[in-house]
This record gives C-alpha cells, structure tokens and sequence, in this order.
C-alpha cells in the first residue's frame, strides 16, 4: 500500500510503499479516508520534533486521520463504521501503564507514550492502518469528509477543559477571549469560543496584511482581527480590552509571558505552543505581582484523550458550513500530496484524500 | 484607645491614641486580644506596599486578629464570642459590589476593595474594633491564643483550592511538594502539606545556616530543608526530585519562573508572593515548551474569603501543638509593642497582645 513518510530532517515527505498491516487481537483494521496536515507535520518534516520508530529510518507521517472500518477483526466496531483514530499509544508493545489504563494518555510524561505520526510510531498517512478498537472513536457518517478535524478540535477541547478547570474554584463567568495565532488550530479554536462556548467578544492576534482568507474568516466569525505588528500582545488591553481567556497557538516563546499582560484579574491562559529555547529579557517581577494581585493562571495542555475526541465530535457539528469551507483550503489525492504540504498565505488547512467513502 | 498605627515610609510603627469605635447597624463591637506581625505589615511600615485611608496620615496596622464580641449590636453573634476577622472590605462606605455579594471578596480586583491594616482601611492593631457581623468568624474558644493564625492559614487554604482546581480535570495524585520560603507563611504551609494534606514527602527551601529554629522545625514536621545557596531551585529535580506541588511564598520573582523547573509532569506551583518590578533573562522558550509538553500550571492567588477562613478554623485544630508552640517565637504585649516588628533569624512568628480573655 501507499504511504506518506519522511526521513527527519530530509526536508520533504516522500511515497513509499509498505506492507498492508495486519490487525493484532483487539485491533481493527482501516482503510483510510483523509489526513489532515498540520504545524507539528511541519516540524516533523523539518527535523525539529518527532522520532522515528526504533529500528526504522522513517516515519509514517499524519496523526489526523479519518478512516472506514475494513476489518473489526472481532471487536465490538461495525464494519463500515467511519472512525477517527486518538494518538497516542503505549510506548509497550505488550500491556500499558496506569495513564492508559485510566484513560489519560494525554496526561503521560515522556518515555511512557508514543505518538502516532509525530513520536516513535507510524502515522495514519496510509492507504490502511490498524489500530486497538479502544483508540477508535466513531463519528457520523455524515462528518467523513471532515473527521480530520475532529483530532485538532480535541486538542481545545481538552485546553478549554484544563484551563477552566482552573477557574471552578470561584464564580468565573467569563466574556472576553483572545486567541493568539490564526493558523488552522487558532481558527478553530476560535470558532469554538464563538459558536460553541458564546463569548460576548473575542479576538484573534496574527501578522498578516489584508486581503487575507484567515482575517476574513475571523472577521465573518464575528471576532476582531489584530495584527500584531500595529499592536503587540501587552498593548492589548488598553487597545482592545484585558480578556478573561487567553489561548496561545504561536509557539511563540515571548506570547506565553505577555499571556499574563493581555489577561483581566482572574483571567486564564491556555499555552499550547512548543517553542525551542530561547533566551529574553522579561520583568519577571511585574509579571509574578500581576499574577499573584490579580489572581490569574497559566495552564500548559498538550495532547488529548478519548473524551475530548468525543467532545470534539459534537462541537465539528456545530461549526457553521461556511467556516470548515472556508477553512480546509485544499484536499488532494495521494498521487498529488506534495500540494497538502505547501505552504502559503492562500492556505489555511489541507488534507490528503486516500480514499472516498 | 490605643493602637499601633504606620506613616507610610516612616521606618517604624508608633503607638497613637484614637477614639474607641461605635458599631454602625450590622456591625459588632470586638475587643481584640491578638494580633498577628507578618511580612506585609513589614512591606507597609517600608512603605513599599499598602494605602492609608482618604483623608488621612496614618494607618492603623494589623489584619492577622482574633477578638471577643464586645457589643454584639444586635447581630446574630453572641457576646463573649471568640472570633476572627476577614481583611477586605467594600470599597464604598454604603453598599457592596458583585464580589462581596457572592461572598468572593477575594476575587475582586484593584479598587473594588479595601484591605483592613493594609490598602485604604484601618487595621486590627487597636483595643477595639469594629466589623459587619459576617465578616467575624467565630472560632472555638480553646483556639484564641491561636486565632492569629487563622488568618495566614486561610491565605494557604485559598492558594491549595485554587491550585489544587487546576489539576482537577483528570486523576492527580499528588505525593511530593516543595514550599519556597521558610518563613512563617511557608512553614505554616508546610505543616498543612504534612499534617492535614498529608503528602508523602514534603521540601521547604531557604537560605539560612544551622542552628536555626526553622531549619529545626522544617525537619520535626518530617520535611527535608534545602538551602538554596547549595541547591537553587531548577536543580532541586536531580538533587531531590521533581515534584507534583510547589507553593511559592518568597516574593522573588526568578522562584516564580524557577517553578516550572522544580514542578513534575502535570503539577502545579502556587504563586503567592508581590515582588516588585524586576527585569532579568530566562530561557521562555524552554519554559514554554515545558509546560505544554507536560501539562504544567502556575497560578497566583491573594487574599482568601469567609469559607478559607473557616477551613482554616479546621486546619489550626490539626496542626501539633509543638509546631504552633515553636513557630510563634514571641507575644508582646501593646507597652513593648516593638519587640512584636523585630526581625532576626531567632524570630518566626509574632503578634502583639491587647487583652486576655
């Protein structure tokens, strides 16, 4: 079968062909429809995160997959089921460890998972994959063609979750959000915090000149543009407003710090970028008085469970037609998948189609 | 009546006569029996924290006390009652706002309250003093010599809620946590890790050579001291461990960035201390990366409100006799009220004494 690989480091993914797999016990076997393409794709490619399999010199990439059951193999799934797989997986080939076993693989410290695409483990840019049944989320039918957006909206689902979890020990009863980074992921985010979550006000920060298809899609959202050259992160509040939420999706190092700046008193920034080190100047003393006078939090989310996968099925229901239009900018046969790693200011989110349902 | 009031910058509290205070509607009369010294009285005395009232030169001190109900004024309390006061206060002299209202005092931000003996409102350190009925917490009568403490405990009770919420959205078991500080607020706090919350292994770090009566304390409470001159606080993981909770009660800010160091996959550090302005390098980007990739949280957290308060009646209940003995080092009565404001590294807590009971 075919499948989309990269050597780390080599720059661009290539085709390759390997074997079908085969389903162990307890697994099931997809034929896969669609692959989104994201940043951490991007950084896979470019060597700057990921890690093959041991033992192999490349890696099948895609961690955001929808796919048809071809082969339940005995377990409970439908054949014909259309399916969404989660991501991540014991690094063990035998059994698991209490992260798994409670359902909380997200929550697993390094050495004790894998990834699926991105860390030790083949990805699901494949023409099949096998997966345990238990890592197979069903979706509607209906949603197929936009399953592989239901991997990234679990990501805000479980950043959502964390980052409010930290605001129930009081009356929070937030208005106001801004979501810094209008990639595909900060798009999303923010048609959740619009059209799902009901913020009075929300703001999305980026770099780009107009016309530009992410600043419209903010603008028809309902949300207020700002471009971050004219106004930086700290200057917020008194341009716009402090908010209550923050979400940052820039992997930019010096957002995380001024998060704290742009947060009104009680507010909570969900920090989802993965920066490389990088050394700067921050008043360290203003920003730990503001969080502790102000009683604001940080809370660092990576990954996502089941749960959120099943959340994020919900919310992909309630995002209007014109948005996931807009936003999935491209879908491309496999014999044309460079053009799903091209990079533009035309492109928003892209996908490569293995196959049709 | 006399009272130990501050001119801010003056250096030195003196001792003032003012006029004993009539209880307005809903308020009681309390005769206070101690108050309790600590490092925001000193902040206030060094003029680098704190507010008198409008309209006048001086600040009565004090918002660690415990009292009697003098004059219950027709309030539900009962004269002879043991009781403890909140700190803030509605900014306007009639009526309230929506924080007060639901009873989050402790939530409202700069302007929306006053602070007995600290911002905009006399303190405590009076014979007699006045409070609305449902900001006195009553509290067993055993426990007035003590009561002082009720006060910073609930500043703890608060810091735990709130942290302790952020890690609330899947299973944390914590077992270990550093407390940053080894002054009184830090090693009340680390008594309530060890003896009410009961965490496995318990850190305190400071700076301070042995013999000291910290140090001694820090390791009866079963706790591990670390002297952050030999071991500074990102390398505390090799040379003890990472742990699951730090809570940071020293005010300087590096600690508060440090934090992200010395914290365990999904932990969490309690950021309590109001440094000033300080502007100094940190490698954000790592930081970053650091709490994304292992679901860390920092939250800063002030004040407390009337259910901290009551928690904390519960905890001081708990707390050994022997480490309440040692802790607080000296009770002055209001004529040597000054040795209560001494410093030195044979001196933990303090208070001064109006009345018996």
């Amino acid at each position: 079968m075919k499948a989309i690989a990269v050597e780390p480091g080599a720059g661009e993914p290539t085709l390759v062909e390997r074997p079908r797999p085969e389903p162990e016990p307890g697994e099931a076997l997809v034929r896969t429809l669609r692959v989104g393409v994201d940043g951490t794709d991007h950084e896979v490619i470019a060597g700057h995160h990921g890690e093959v399999p041991a033992g192999e010199d490349r890696l099948v990439l895609g961690h955001e997959a929808v796919g048809v059951v071809e082969d339940s193999n005995g377990t409970a799934l439908e054949e014909g089921a259309v399916v969404v797989p989660t991501v991540r997986r014991s690094p063990t080939a035998v059994g698991t460890n209490d992260y798994f076993e409670r359902g909380e693989p997200d929550m697993a410290p390094d050495g004790e998972y894998v990834e699926r695409g991105i860390v030790g483990e083949h990805g699901f840019m494949a023409e099949y994959f096998t997966s345990p049944a238990e890592y197979l989320v069903e979706i509607p039918e209906e949603l197929a063609s936009l399953g592989f957006l239901v991997e990234p909206i679990s990501i805000s689902e479980k950043a959502f979750e964390h980052a409010f979890a930290s605001r129930s020990a009081f009356d929070w009863e937030p208005e106001s959000a801004l979501v810094l980074g209008n990639g595909s992921l900060g798009l999303l985010t923010l048609a959740m915090l619009e059209d799902v979550l009901e913020f009075d006000r929300t703001y999305c920060l980026g770099r780009r000149d107009r016309p530009d298809p992410t600043i419209d899609a903010v603008e028809k959202l309902g949300a207020t543009y700002i471009d971050s050259r004219e106004t930086p992160v700290p200057e917020i509040p008194d341009a716009y407003e402090a908010v209550d939420f923050v979400y940052e999706a820039t992997g930019y190092a010096r957002h995380a710090v001024e998060t704290v700046d742009a947060l009104a008193p009680n507010g909570v920034g969900a920090l989802l970028g993965v920066p490389e080190p990088w050394e700067f100047e921050v008043d360290g003393g203003r920003l730990h008085r503001e969080m502790v006078l102000h009683n604001k939090a940080l809370v660092g989310t990576v990954n996502s469970h089941r749960g959120h996968f099943e959340s994020a099925v919900d919310t992909l229901t309630q995002l209007p037609d014109w948005f996931t239009d807009d936003l999935v900018t491209g879908v491309y046969g496999i014999e044309e998948y460079q053009k799903a790693f091209e990079t533009g200011d035309d492109v928003v989110k892209t996908a490569v189609e293995f196959a049709s349902l």
